[in-house]
């Protein structure tokens, strides 16, 4: 197999720790198969440039502050060849440009708009393993650009579309997806596949481990991502297009998001436009809005519902306060004592009865849903937070993830 | 003036230094001037990269090392760039491979072989200051080379002359080239010009200044450069043409090598061939001979003297005993406490009676010559090494350089 295997900072944290990465490679290399590494900077290397720059600038130009950040997986990425050179395999490490990894134009946040696979390609060809720096590429003009945050896993799963990998391994100090937060549930079991609009469902679960920008990558490109640890040789959990899943459960998870505000209007007037109105100020303001419910209520007016991200909250204050002083709307609340339960799973679309489940499950155990929003594969509800716990563990006990 | 700075690594060695270094900047570009900087990594920084790349390895593949060394000096040329813009200056920051600076396949040690000035010309015609990662370049593969000991000087020299700057500024932590080391002779006087030529016959007083390719680099391209501290606001010694130099010192500066050997041979068969035999394995060796001389002994036998570096006398000891054995040679002398006292001037060309001013100064303090050699510009004298501080100064105050 041709396996792309993407080591984060934590895992090439100091040189014992790429040590371990290099042996980990030779093992998947003696095994057969062809290996693609990318890499990030060595933890706390990149906080260590920010804060150099910081030192300068409250706003250093971007341009310089990619050329500064790039540097670390260049180090990475040259002390792992050296390594793996020195253990007597044949590696080489590529910078984004070397990796032909052309990006548009946006610094310190730049997309990767195509990669010219022909030198990895050649460097395969020659029976080397590329060891790739990860986080960045360069534009057109020939100047280093860096992807943002996840720079890294978007790197890797890019690469591997653009090489073809039967594989893309994202190897973190985690082993893989939970049904849900063993912190919380302790008897969560690790998934060994998911698809990946459940996986982007369950961002909140997985959001320390994968970005929603990198599963959406690989679904757009049809790789196979795996997340696993690279602190122990436990299978890690597979995230595949959903025709890969044999058997599909009917859920696969439930997530938690505590970062969750409730803002709700009250009689607002019942006038085409007004919906438009408040939420395309919110989106103005980068606000991301969540569920959104309306419901009529007292003469001509409607009431309106709706969650944003916590940390969000002021932005959208400041939004809604103006919006109600101008359409003299009688009463808004802000709740920040709310949280997001939500039950996924692709085997939703076939069977019927899973949110009356749920339902009857927070009922049982006297939760007050105060929202609730559905999608093909997903049941979200609204809980005031106190609940937190007690829902996820009640809903993963009712759907036997355990089992 | 179109300047090139070029900062070393004790001269960024910490962020208020790098702040420091763009006020210099800043002041040399409210004075009208247009600048390009050439910077080396932060001091410590290249060391502690050599020291990772030897904790996997003792022997990294070199393209590797080139990979991880070239990092230190993008990090100092953004964060100076940072910083300048800040300032409200409009700086950009460049690697070796932006510059243009285009090296042979070499890496670790490698040669530039050109300079595409055409980006920097365009930077500087937007009116930019320009920073340059020193100490690298890019190969015709496209991968990136570093240029040895001193790179980071060879990048400034290049890339003046590929720019036609009018002065290249070596900035250091020392202020310039004395007429001698002013440990020995504390009355010893900054020079405020030198030419090329003298500038590499006083070697020993400016290595630590200047490396012999910088300014040999400097002599081919017709670069002025300065070399002063940017500790100071001393102006610094200006290296140039000797067409440049109105007034032409006799007597320019003292130099002192200690790290000389000398090598007696006596009783050698006199034969053609036997000095090529000699040498010819002394340079394959890679031992440096410096002074050489013959003189007949008794018979039909020669003496041969000569003189190699003090950590090259191993090496050539275990040649010059295999050619003793060889040839059946009496006698072989090894000796190490000596020195070389050098006097350089440009103006010993048009000059008669400098040398003997110099062995009248030897005969005077009782100090034996040893050996002799003689250039355009220069006289050299093996001495003991016990007499090294003395005959420096007699010298210095034979010529009055202290004046």
């Amino acid at each position: 197999m041709l396996i792309v295997q993407k080591f984060g900072g934590t895992s090439v944290g100091d040189l014992d720790r790429i040590q371990n990465v290099a042996n980990r490679i030779a093992r998947t290399v003696s095994e057969g198969h062809q290996v693609v590494v990318v890499v990030s900077a060595m933890s706390g290397e990149t906080n260590k440039l920010v804060s150099y720059a910081e030192h300068f600038s409250d706003n250093p130009e971007r341009a310089e502050v990619d050329m500064l950040l790039s540097s670390g997986e260049r180090v990475t990425a040259a002390l792992l060849s050296i390594a793996l050179n020195e253990m007597g395999y044949s590696a080489t490490s590529m910078t984004g440009r070397r990796a032909g990894i052309i990006t548009d134009m946006v610094h310190t946040k730049a997309r990767i708009e195509r990669i010219d696979a022909a030198p990895m390609k050649n460097a395969l060809a020659e029976g080397k393993i590329i060891v790739i720096a990860g986080f960045q590429g360069v534009n057109e003009e020939g100047r280093v650009t860096t992807l943002g945050r996840g720079g890294s896993d978007l790197s890797a799963v890019a690469v591997a579309g653009a090489i073809g990998a039967d594989l893309c391994e994202i190897y973190t100090d985690v082993d893989g997806i939970y049904t849900t937060d063993p912190r919380i549930e302790p008897t969560a079991k690790k998934l060994d596949k998911i698809s990946y609009d459940e996986m982007l469902e369950l961002a909140s679960l997985g959001a320390k481990v994968l970005q929603n920008r990198s599963v959406e990558l690989a679904k757009k490109l049809n790789v196979n991502l795996v997340t696993r640890s690279s602190f122990s040789d436990a299978e890690g959990t597979l995230i595949t297009k959903e025709e890969n899943i044999m058997e599909k459960p009917l859920v696969s998870g439930i997530a938690l998001d505590r970062n969750q505000a409730r803002i709700a209007l009250e009689g607002v007037v019942n006038r085409p436009g007004i919906a438009s109105d408040i939420f395309g100020a919110l989106a103005t303001s980068n606000v991301n809005v969540d569920m959104i419910i309306q419901t009529s209520g007292h003469d001509d007016t409607t009431n309106m519902d709706f969650t944003v991200p916590q940390n969000e909250l002021n932005d959208a204050r400041s939004v809604v306060e103006q919006f109600c002083k101008k359409h003299e709307i009688k009463e808004s609340t802000f709740d920040e004592s709310i949280c997001k339960v939500s039950i996924v799973g692709v085997g939703m679309k076939s069977h019927t009865g899973v949110a009356a489940k749920a339902f009857a499950t927070m009922a049982k155990e006297n939760i007050n849903i105060q929202m609730i929003s559905t999608s093909e594969i997903k049941v979200s509800m609204v809980v005031d937070e106190k609940y937190a716990e007690l829902a996820v563990r009640a809903l993963h006990n009712a759907y036997e993830l355990d089992k």
